[in-house]
């Protein structure tokens, strides 16, 4: 079931609406232009985990798209309504996949069109932490410094304009891969599709075992990953080294670990890359097991 | 007032909506992902323009996106009755835009979310017609040979993910220009955010005067024009030599004249291309009325 909560003026708590019943004008242009911002985050047990993170980049994306869109007390008074419907219908709680989109409204709107959504998290996006993935390098056609020399192809903002996002997954799919990483013109990595990629590596030169743990710097144009950024801190204290890219596939193929990481898949271990294995299954458990368990220590 | 009708295998002839109110799932990933395609075309005294080369190319961006969409026979059925509404509506008849859209529907939907809409005509078109466009050119990001190395970015479908078309757009507004014309990585002239670029080169070197229409060649991930398409066969007829890039920007600036060329807009000459003007306005404004023309009798 899915819980739906438009934000609204009338309403400060926010206004439950039925999710199976029509609720969008066919003529807004976050459909016909996909012309808005989303976020996805995910609730634990009634608790939406780094949501002044989900909140910050949801104003970042907006503000790359000249798009005003309510603050974020409405926000969060609308996802604390949704979050309430949600427990009361699926009393068994666990976790849920908490949706923030805001568009452009229709043509002429002076305001935007901004709901919350609450439903369950895919079953595949555990299946995957479990298993790990076969990911394939797919080219997104762009330079690494595209992003400061020109703002209007929005990179690092988070919009609704996914179709490349999701045919980039189809191809995987296609070809027997489960997941993406998306490379640029000059050879760099990026991020995934619905992700973004970090990596290990494991040294003990002097004898005392070194771990940093690295993913791509944002100059690439690549979103900020709030889960990518509360791992960090978590394993800063833990003692791990961190590096900001730039990183190469060749890095990644000699990675001790590689990861897709992201709010409702959390650390998704990369068993593969174009078929060739990353590290050993037991170091990739190992080190999945460990940075796992301090992303859950996480709020 | 805009007419909405919705395809549904019930309704044959399609189902007739009141677009003022809401007829769209908030869960629809056409909305949610900009995960669709979408025409727009003109239709002149309740007649549609070239609908066959829209239902073509829509069907065309579907296949790139592994969308399955309803057949021609629907579509027309459907623009029909849409057509019939909104003259009853609006009996002075005249010009409006059909707009064809078709998302992938709720998540888990076994077929997509097809509907027509009939809208009057933005009175800007007609002034952007009249007065010509200041244009600015902007990077698109892209290598110009990218389309056939990375089918997944979707080059020459027309999606709904259109957010960095209107970001462009926004931009160009921002700098006091009207128009964009795109160019690639490798310094090549590509398309407008929602246009196909045109240009004529007029020589008599030999006494004879030859009259040529260029416009960038497919290969660069382009949208195929179907306005410049039927402007390109009227004006062989009339005895114009056509050529098909690669065109540079140097080109443009050396033009006799330059337009963006669109299914609603029609032909809009560009008057200056990054504050340099392209020709002179004598001889713009006598090719822009014999190509006009050429295309007023198109069908």
């Amino acid at each position: 079931m899915t819980v739906l909560v438009f934000l609204d003026p009338v309403h400060p708590a926010g206004r439950l609406a039925d999710a199976s019943i029509p609720t969008i004008l066919a003529t807004d242009q976050g459909l016909t232009r996909g012309d808005g911002v989303f976020e996805s985050l995910l609730a634990v047990n009634g608790v939406p985990r780094k949501m002044q993170a989900h909140l910050d980049r949801l104003a970042v994306s907006a503000r790359t798209m000249d798009l005003s869109i309510p603050g974020a007390g409405e926000w969060q008074a609308a996802i604390a309504t949704a979050l309430t419907a949600y427990a009361a219908a699926s009393p068994d709680g666990g976790q849920c996949v908490v949706k923030l989109i805001s568009t452009r409204g229709p043509e002429g709107a002076d305001s935007p069109t901004s709901w919350v959504t609450v439903a369950p998290v895919s079953p595949s996006a555990a299946a995957q932490r479990e298993k790990g993935l076969a990911v394939v390098l797919l080219e997104r056609g762009y330079d690494s410094d595209i992003a400061a020399r020109a703002p209007w192809l929005l990179m690092g903002a988070k919009t609704l304009s996914y179709a490349v996002n999701m045919a980039a997954l189809r191809h995987a799919h296609s070809v027997g891969a489960d997941d993406v990483i998306f490379t640029s013109n000059d050879e760099l990595v990026l991020e995934g599709p619905t992700s973004s990629v970090l990596l290990a590596h494991i040294s003990d030169d002097s004898g005392i075992p070194v771990k940093r743990l690295i993913t791509p710097h944002l100059d690439t144009g690549i979103l900020p990953g709030t889960t990518q950024g509360a791992l960090f801190a978590a394993a800063r204290e833990a003692g791990w080294e961190l590096g900001y890219g730039p990183v190469t596939p060749a890095d990644l193929l000699d990675a001790d670990a590689v990861w897709l990481i992201s709010s409702l898949r959390l650390l998704a271990p990369v068993n593969s890359i174009d078929g060739q294995e990353i590290g050993n299954a037991a170091t990739r458990a190992a080190l999945t097991a460990e940075l796992s368990a301090l992303l859950a220590a996480t709020e």
